[in-house]
């Protein structure tokens, strides 16, 4: 136990009161925001912050540092208060800022943007689950760097969380999972505050909270929220546990008055999300006694908050350790920095063309998933880092790799650490948690569903792209192609709508090297996460490795011929029916050329050059997708054709599907004809109806 | 209780295994497809169907039927064994076309393919939230139209679900409001057989079930799901706890064998998703002394299991009822039927225009969330089968209406009957809740909540289209307009990803008469969903009236010039933009023309001649709409222009943002001259870029 002393008691409430009135004081100027979570949290915030977070304000990068999570979000106030009075480099100014264009102090927490702030919240139950993530990395850092001795990986993971996170299902999916995995260095404290924004809970949300985390393994308390004592206590037994060789995490529930500290508006959700006007401004300052000028903290209660001498004591002590550890363990060490530091290891850059050019040497057919199981075979023993998954689908998903180990509970519920876990039936679970290993540090994780159930982890893979995370999605059974499940499970508009989430790259490939390709692409770039979508069923080789620099576009011509007259655009399973269809207009006298478009995202990144000798814009063009066609105007234009799937799909072997909705290179070669000898013009969204 | 006799144990032994057979068979013959739950959960089903289940295999309509929902839908040969056994139209030729094109046995259970399916399962989790759904229709439907002595509505619901649908964590959304609910009539039978696809679930799933559902307030039980009597028992005690008033809903948790009676590979996830090979099949026949062949069964089981004639019986006792029930009540009689019978209140179709013309009246500027508010303030009091609700938003969403009532337990925990609902921070329950209902007949559902958390319930908005439900989604906050709240709450991708659902009509209204026509629209669109995208800011007027013919084509000109030059194609707030850019542009003597085109997906529907008077084929076009841009090259080609969003949107006023991000009318006027005066072409996916 390192916990600090307890400070004075008058001065404890006064520090958070400083809390509450710069929310206060922040919200009335913006005229915008949620004054009631930090007006609620302070007490339980400054017990946290003051006595039990180990974190240097001068250095945000410190990992080692205990992570704290904000998922009710909108309480951003209540991080923002925190990080400028420990003396993170977040001004006064910063907080006067709040909510305006190019501020630090954006509406919700955004990581990137606020020093100090490690997840970007707001959507609602997210934080959590990042935050479980984060307890997941330190769990398999510290088993897999840790020495007797040497604990240079140990830190908590701390998260706020209201009821609205309580409410969403993902905090099932993750608090289920993180008793499982007995993260018991996660501690979650709860704003039971009885109140969300329809009003008192109890007409909506009556859950007996205790009962169902003690369901889920973990160790629960509750405890008066406005108590510092009380809190202080809950925290030391919560850290407590965690130290126990069979810890569990913890959930503090902590009564709380919404708003507490306004005096008319205190324990109604008017005081969730909106300025609380001048004149309960006003009585609020006058109800805790609080005199200084907005955004002006006393000299006392300043300096009480202020942590950097503390955090720079800390981290330094770290630094000893860490130093001695290097001492004994300099190849670990050298190793640990580099996996926190995100670089790939040496070499590992300059062995990938070998490698996917080896990938591309096969020629028998084979399913893009598969191909990408052989990618991650070759690829993922060189990276440490990698740490995969998949929800409840591994054999399907081929997300295992020959090597990989399984990180979990084994036989007897003690966790064991490794490069592959099952995440359960949780697709959305497993996208945030992911997003908290990435943001944690230290690993590269890929998970894998059906295409179809990205819908369910879709707003953390958007969340993932807003973040700039190193993630990958490895969404496999990527259309029609899947056969027999039928239309909930075939996926029609994924691909598409996946395209349209900002940064994130999509690849579908259309063989093994382009899945090669893409497997490259996704485990360098850095600053962003990429969706593969990928095959169930087999797909032919459809040339040689000579392609790789060309697929690294993103679109490039596949097969060519003298004097072509339209240009066919094809993805993944059906570049295979773009080239038969040229086979058949070329025994007419039709020259094509065929281009493979794996990641449009890539080929909007080319330049023009490149993308008109690709595209030409005289050429016209039929693309050819078992996705929802309309995507492909953007290359085919208004005149051009599609051939795709505009409806939902249907129960049957993938073959006779193909057949049915008319995704065939017959139905390819019909509309290049069209194209070449015009018939009457037919509209857009009128030519695209394939059932 | 009703329940009936217990069978000769053994003939009750034999019936379960004459599912267990017909689920091995047809797999067998498909190839494809899951035995494992069917087999494991054969006997249970046994006494479920044959005991307790109120149904008429005749009449799949009969509106007091019991319903049953199968949650696990991938053990969809469970179902259509019982479906065939018990006498309804599935004849043992169609289990043997199971998973083909065009049968009536599809990989999953599809409503509306076959007789007896309730809803569409597969998306796991989803079936138990239909379940939710429909238990609380039968709940608000008793509560509104029974009469002591007369219950006219009193069914149960039961559904059946597995390891995965508990997983997901819309499990806990809806599971926790059907307990807040006291939904004391659902009565769920989880499979409780400690296997999912990866394995053995005790490595990411040691969940204490039971005690997780007694802290949702349910009635849990747990038996051997194997032992008819012992499940027999407890079905008995749900109905009673169901009957009593403060009941409870009710768990049953079975433990089962997986694939139960296929002697080497029962027990194991070998017997989850495949079929079980000509050798497994031979030995499951001789383990369990089944005799006769595939797709055979003795004459004495299938008589045993044939239900026709009681279920011919029950509905005709309740047709007795229903006519006693017309006899005291013939109002509410007729009004019970017109509701189950979904059709809308006679001439309510008929004064649809002079209240949508009343809406269009106002000159003041108003946000299209309000002027939804304003619509269902007119239409919805004229319409009992409306049953709204928010996601925990309703007084941003504004979905609530003058003189709607709450529906959910009063301050007592009592349940009382409304027509709005609060559904608390659940977005993904709510959409599929609301699917329930839609399913069930007798409402009209509705459900708000941001338009950025659509991604949180995108699924069971896509299983609303793919089952045609008639069901509305109010996403509000539809674009960067929504301001301070910053990029987590800043739809950008959503208004382009919901419009390529297939099925889905999505509406971005630009003012209070278009947002009017997409709620009458909605309203009488029996065949399927929609989504409206609204506005948080006031947005002007932008004409009268007379427009309302015109805006049901979903695209028409707003705003013409004689010779106009070039078309401005716009939706909701970004309408206003297109009418000022017109304005400049006119007074340095570009002439264009307006186009709004609130629904893509009603423009797409007309016909040609419409289309091209709208947006003539010669002309450049420009559209303008704060979402992702690709979208609009179905309109505008490779060679127009988009004023959009392709990047996430920033934190700020809401002015500021449209001025930070080029979503201004200079821009679109700008990008009109350069269509008007061609400057060097510009590759798609390199104009669109806004930031």
């Amino acid at each position: 136990m390192s916990a600090r002393q307890q400070p004075n008691l008058d001065l404890a409430r006064r520090m958070a009161n400083a809390i509450r009135m710069l929310a206060v004081d922040a919200v009335e100027a913006a005229n915008s925001g949620h004054p009631g979570a930090p007006m609620g949290m302070a007490d339980i915030a400054e017990v946290l912050w003051n006595r039990h977070l180990r974190h240097n304000p001068a250095n945000p990068a410190w990992c080692d540092r205990d992570r704290f999570v904000l998922s009710n979000g909108h309480g951003s106030m209540l991080l923002y208060a925190l990080l400028h009075l420990t003396g993170y480099d977040l001004s006064m100014d910063d907080l006067r800022q709040f909510r305006r264009l190019h501020s630090k102090t954006a509406g919700h927490p955004e990581v990137g943007v606020t020093p100090g702030v490690e997840t970007t919240t707001g959507p609602l139950g997210q934080g959590l689950a990042n935050a479980v993530g984060m307890a997941l990395a330190e769990k398999l850092l510290a088993q897999e760097f840790n020495r007797p001795g040497h604990d240079i990986v140990d830190h908590h993971t701390y998260v706020f969380l209201g009821d609205g996170c309580l409410m969403e299902g993902i905090s099932h999916e993750v608090c289920s999972l993180a008793g499982t995995l007995r993260l018991s260095k996660l501690i979650a404290l709860y704003d039971d505050n009885g109140i969300s924004i329809d009003g008192h809970v109890q007409g909506w949300f009556t859950d007996d909270t205790p009962r169902r985390f003690s369901a889920y393994g973990w160790h629960v308390v509750t405890v008066d929220g406005h108590d510092p004592s009380l809190i202080h206590a809950a925290l030391q037994r919560a850290r407590s546990v965690a130290a126990q060789a069979e810890g569990k995490p913890t959930l503090i529930c902590c009564k709380t008055v919404i708003g507490k500290g306004a005096p008319n508006k205190q324990g109604s959700h008017d005081v969730h999300g909106a300025a609380l006007g001048a004149a309960e401004v006003q009585a609020t300052r006058e109800a805790l006694g609080w005199t200084a000028a907005p955004f002006e903290i006393p000299a006392d209660i300043a300096a009480a908050w202020n942590a950097t001498e503390r955090g720079c004591a800390q981290e330094t002590q770290w630094l000893q350790r860490l130093a001695a550890y290097r001492e004994s363990f300099p190849a670990q060490a050298a190793e640990f920095e580099r996996r926190m530091a995100g670089e790939l290891p040496e070499g590992f850059a300059d062995s990938l063309p070998a490698l996917v050019a080896a990938l591309g040497q096969r020629s028998d057919a084979v399913a893009t998933r598969k191909a990408s199981q052989l990618a991650l075979d070759a690829m993922a023993p060189k990276l440490p880092e990698i740490f995969g998954g998949s929800a409840d689908l591994t054999s399907s998903n081929l997300t295992n790799f020959k090597g990989c180990t399984t990180a979990g509970p084994n036989a007897a519920g003690r966790f064991t650490g490794g490069n592959h876990m099952s995440y359960g039936v949780r697709e959305f679970g497993m996208a945030a948690i992911m997003n908290g290993l990435a943001l944690h540090g230290g690993f590269l994780p890929y998970g894998g569903t059906f295409l179809a159930f990205s819908d369910y982890s879709r707003n953390a893979v958007r969340m993932a792209a807003l973040m700039k995370l190193q993630v990958v999605h490895v969404f496999t059974h990527d259309s029609i192609g899947l056969g027999e499940d039928g239309p909930t499970h075939q996926p029609v508009e994924h691909v598409p709508s996946l395209r349209i989430i900002p940064g994130l790259d999509v690849w579908r490939p259309a063989d093994a090297l382009e899945t090669a390709v893409a497997w490259a692409h996704a485990l360098q770039r850095r600053d962003g996460p990429t969706a593969l979508a990928l095959s169930r069923q087999n797909l032919p080789q459809l040339g040689d490795a000579s392609r790789a620099a060309a697929i690294q576009r993103g679109g490039y011509v596949l097969s060519d011929m003298e004097d072509a007259q339209a240009v066919i655009i094809a993805t993944g399973s059906e570049a295979t029916l773009a080239m038969q269809a040229q086979t058949a207009l070329a025994a007419e006298g039709i020259a094509t050329r065929v281009v493979s478009m794996p990641c449009t995202h890539l080929f909007d990144r080319q330049d023009t050059a490149w993308q008109d000798a690709v595209l030409p814009p005289a050429l016209p063009a039929v693309a050819v997708e078992a996705a929802h066609p309309d995507f492909w105007r953007k290359f085919v234009g208004r005149t051009g054709r599609v051939v795709g799937m505009a409806t939902f799909g249907e129960s049957a072997p993938a073959k006779d599907l193909y057949a049915h909705f008319g995704i065939t290179a017959a139905r390819v070669a019909d509309e290049v004809r069209a194209l070449v000898h015009p018939r009457p013009r037919v509209r857009a969204g009128a030519d695209v109806e394939t059932a």
